[in-house]
């Protein structure tokens, strides 16, 4: 029951079609989601300039072709995380439009994927090395299909400190950074201390022996003595990409 | 060396008074932070309108109080984190117009404490349980003390929905959520699923048995389905207010 | 809003008081606990005949001896839970009628605690070891508390083998048995395998060295090859006994 | 020797046909099981209506045929979990009426899977994402194997609200719910606190990063602020059926 | 209903003084202890010449010396573990024999504690560190107060390889070694290498930073290359001896 | 050098073809393994009537096959453990005689494994469950190529306290057991209370869920309240069985 | 920016060429590398006589041999480590003077590697069992590509104390020790209480139960009671050859 | 036996005043201490110009001032770390000379102590923040004992570069750096990345929340992507310390 519909109960009632008890249990009786157009109709308006998002990794491909089809019927941008080269053929059999982004493993279907829009302040992804780059590349294709430009700074982990230092000042001009980083993970709150945009810090599960899995990257990043930066979970590109969106969208209403 | 002091050199260099090697030797030698006029002299700007910190808990009274004078002279706006009576006793003897915030255990000198700026959207400070509480007024205290506007709701957590839904209206208008929860540390998830503005999550030391000291809520918070949140230490309320003023000065340049 | 507050709504519509904007209005902003009369309405009955309970060990005695004299006005059946001596002086000089179970850490306000119920089939409430005894008492007490005959038999841990067959006819009696112990935790599974009851199984933190504060009980009790048992954070004797009194109220509705 | 032999024994020696010695040396002698009369008889009365299970994991599928065809000479309700469809075929091949339930990974020979008894008041199994369905569909195929009827409701996560509550009326006409969620695993303590049934709750290893094989969902569940709720093992879907079984047995003696 | 009882019974029906009947439900109703004549009776064999043992940690003074006065009704050997001089001095005033060692935290009941038994073959108690120590006199006094003669060496861990090679030789005569270590807890599987006899490995929480409490020590002995030894919990030093008095005492029926 | 060697020196001294000082240089070099002769000399002691070793899991099917065949010159018992099928191939060419133990996963060449060794008294080895049965057989194949009589009881698990109870009388007469269980992990703790011999408990990585590769069954050994048990590293089957054979082979030095 | 460019520009001040707005803003904006020739020229230096390295794992064999052959037009020493065969294959098409050390993984050009360069004093290698062969060989060939000499001493870990001991004087001899080590890892820690070298430790992921992948060597490690060592990640053998190559090249500026 | 001893034995054979087999009787039974001016002679020229070292936290003043004052007889340089000012109070009485440093809780005397050897190329000792000043302190005093130059830098951590980049010219002249520092623990790896000079890395317990006591930056210095570096324990400043002192000391033999 949505708004409208509401509005022609009540009328019923002006009119008496309908007498007060069957509206009090019309109203009594009606799905959580009616209820919404109150208090929950966010989420309309919190995807509007968003893509409706699919995690294949648990999926066949057909199962990812036949969502993101029906997804696309409504929406304008679509796209599927942790997505295999498989997915790709079975998508682009349906959605010819759509684009596969191998290292990000992202299907994505965007009207404006081709002309990147520069004009906007470019939200900056940075990673500390190559390997760090498939969860970087997720975070950075994330954001490009929902329509925002990206400046990417790849390798310029700590470990050869001038790399980072020689990137800094196109980072200092960026709103927003995400930076993406493995092994000891202690990319962004070197970054955090020299810049003073919010940076959404992304622990990636590369490395070795200590690096269990991302868990030390992760510790470095929640202890970073530097203020001003936040984490999502281990090898989430999506996710930083998705909040990096919501902050930018902060005060668009 | 700053700027002028540089113009200075070359000054002497165009007439003669010093030749190119000492200028060259000059360059080499000059400290780091004289160079930052080019690159690092963010940090002056990125401060501007923010408190300088001390962090108090390994400090006694009276190195508290000193360094809060000290910043005093310099700084419209200092406080003192994780701080006790002791504490602010002893800045209460130097700095008459200190406050103390008990629960927050902050002690704030800022000149417009009183007069909450009220006619900024404020920042929604939320918290799951009522142990929560001094983790969620360090964050809300410290935005205060920045001169941020704060909606405080406490004791929201999920275990009562219909709390969670009856703030949600309030919390729908805020630009920016800080959700502080221990034991499950369920809160920011749903609320992240229920709002279009970012969640700074904060998972507390509260609980016993198998939170582990805020390892639960801490998982929980990284491994939430809703995306649009990320998480700041254990216990780190001043850290997640910080986050949330520099993503509230994004584009105040 | 109730439904009466509803109905003297849809009545001045209907008399044409009100028109229908101002009505949608009203309901798009009626608060979420106003629309529980739909649906989130359970929870008065859930806690009927259920004790409403305080968390005593953050709180201060004052504290704790107003919220439940506040309580003791609108419900029957009070209690504070991990409550010390000092709680009980604040609560007793407020409300004469309480008792103090020491080894339980409980204050309770019950009007049946002195008549035992014995009429009916008792939960059994047993633990492994004299150390494991303060959280059984606090399930045992919580469940009298609430009205429930309760069947104590401590100290018959699997070590001693021949102690817990002795108790086994009359545990395997019981509608439902709670089973409490530290160390290595085994009692709860072999229990389950020797009777048709469900087993609520409660790791206590009681042990040293590779106990873990409890983590290795409660490893053994998840792990346990027998069926039929589940299990609640490490100490939470309340817990238990919260869930055993839902099981216990099942199809009282 | 059962009670049959123990009383021709005992006449035995009231005829003088053997002497208290060779009793007593009888008695000294007999194997438990025997004396399992007194005490241990509550095995068979036990699984009466319940399935007897194989732990296929671990099996050949020749083993798992063998001993399934074995069960069902003596047992009406038989089934094996974790199967393949490997397995499947072998016991296809001797037992003809088994059913293989595929998301489920369950084979079962039940006399009434194909009516199912909706006459009962049906167990709510629910989870939270589509990627818990194996673990939920393992808990609703094994009531069902027992003889139980299931209400079924997936992807209800947290994330969603409006989904959950949507199907809360339902859930809250439910004896037992058992609800299923990896991740962040916040569904079961939230229901737990709507919802007047106990609530079993099962994590599983569904995630990644920081969900660390399910011990994020885990902790979540054990450190729930809801009371009423019960943690069965990781992905122990039939664990979590056998034990709502166990409480919709009681009171039947 | 021991054998006695048992005769007894079978008497009666014999002469016609009870009827069959009556048998079978004295003997369906007769305790699991009686029973245990035929299954369970090691027991009191089991502890012949062992001591009875008191867990003092968790117990008032006049707890234990209550029950220490108890036991030394019946038995010739007992003592109290991780005791207090507090505790001592309670136990001192019921029974003067008690000898308090104080580095092993034990009070002890023993007939010939002061003869120390060395015409046995002594077993060997070995510790690395002097910090070691506590744990390795409540594995060397245990062993005396059940009558065992005990070689110890003290300080010999294998950071001072000389001094280990020192002890080697005296070592290599004693039937069993007990080696306790903390830190990086190396010394039982250098041991084990060395010598012929079995290794009851101690690790102990001595130590700091990634010692972890004894964790450190613990999974260097569960991993050591060497066969031949088997670890018990951390600071278990009544664990060990007892089980090396079990080693003991096999064979001797 | 060897005590013959030592002796020509000497002699070579006496008859002054050789000085002192050559003397105290040749001893001042003599590798540590000639010193051997007054302390290391154990080793060959040690071994007699043990088997030789080979771990084959990092090695290839020639190399194992050439290792044992050396070893098999010198020795009488020979063994390679975590041995696949390949590597018995490649063993079974060269020595026609080895036997391999597929559960177990052992090649073994010994003269008396076809005729078990009845009359000594025989270590039991049992295991919990039908999946510990290879770290079950790879402790029971290790001791009777060791020549040791080994009793076997399988799937004893606590769940199913019948079974244990059943088999207790032949356990009560073993010198010695070898308890393997995985998932929960109480059988060597529950046994140890049942019996008077020391009890070596070996933990299996088998189980799912929060068994974590082991480390449940692992905590709860560790931790049992019963004494007389000693735990080894998880799956070490021979660990266990090596250990077993030191202990019976005390004071037969 | 070098020095000459600087040198330039200050002459073209010097002749007005230039004004000083002009040069301080070339200066302002020269990337930070030019700046590097002041304060972080040390690289090029620091790495003079090292090995350029390419960590092959995460790279496909063409791009390995891709940035081998780029590396070798500037550096005389380069080398892969986690190198395969395929590797191999792909960078000898290009760089026919590669060599692949298989056991270490590594290809590696460097002028000298044939001839070993006896006449320094080597640089010890020394692993506890050849499991542990690959990290050992990863550290050898890494320092002898580097031109370093290396004295290789495997399988002397502390269960046989005797073969360590019998190495022990060359060990003495050394400058350094890398001590490689999985399973329990007191190899390092053994050693370093009986030279007077510094020794740097490196765990292997090496061994099964209870090592946890490396976890219990590594701890072993970080708690030795001998001063004297420190450590490097799990299986870093290149890491530990690099530390060595640099204390080595201490003093040599 | 030392070398005298050998000689008289070997000329008494000589003389025919022992036999062959006396001496070899005699070599065979000599303790291993006396073989040690063979091989473990090298502790005493290991600690030449080292101190010796009391671990003063497990001792009791009277204890530490003891120990002390008996090392200090045969040693000209010792120290006690861990020490309180008690401690201090107990050695001063009986050690006038000795010195306390309360920040590093080292009591040391050493006759260089006031004349600081400003001459060597100072270790450079720095840490990342105040709270790591302890730990730093106790390696730069234990190293200042030791007779070695220290050059300290504190509260140079990664949150605020410039500080860091301005002490890298004085840290690049450095032989050898010791680098302290807790919460994210990057600074080691940072400066690595800077420096030619090998890096002593020491994490620290300084932290809250996710720090764990020590594990979080524990885990970053093992996963440094610079090579270069390696690490000690948690908190173990003096280990670092002596270990500098080794590496110091190489070549010097």
């Amino acid at each position: 029951m949505d708004e409208r519909h509401l509005r022609v109960l009540l009328q019923q009632l002006k009119t008496d079609a309908v007498d007060i008890d069957a509206v009090v249990e019309r109203l009594r009786a009606m799905p959580v989601q009616d209820l919404g157009f109150a208090r929950l109709d966010t989420h309309r308006e919190l995807r509007q300039g968003f893509a409706e998002v699919v995690y294949a990794e648990s999926k066949t491909p057909q199962q990812v072709a036949t969502i993101m089809q029906r997804l696309c019927e409504h929406h304008e941008r679509v796209m599927a995380t942790r997505a295999t080269p498989a997915h790709f053929s079975a998508v682009a059999a349906l959605l010819p439009q759509a684009v596969y982004h191998e290292v990000a493993r992202i299907i994505a279907v965007a009207p404006d994927q081709a002309t990147c829009p520069l004009a906007q302040p470019a939200v900056a992804v940075v990673c500390a090395g190559t390997s760090d780059l498939p969860v970087a590349e997720e975070a950075a294709v994330t954001l490009e299909t929902m329509g925002r430009a990206v400046l990417r700074r790849n390798d310029i982990g700590v470990s050869g400190l001038h790399r980072l230092l020689d990137a800094l000042p196109e980072l200092q001009a960026a709103p927003l950074i995400i930076a993406v980083a493995g092994m000891e993970g202690a990319l962004p709150g070197v970054l955090a201390g020299l810049v003073r945009a919010p940076v959404v810090a992304v622990p990636t599960s590369v490395g070795y022996g200590a690096a269990f899995g991302g868990i030390a990257p992760l510790l470095t990043m929640l202890n970073s003595c530097a203020s001003g930066l936040a984490v999502v979970n281990i090898d989430n590109g999506f996710g930083a990409a998705h909040l990096a969106a919501r902050i930018l969208a902060m005060g668009k209403g």
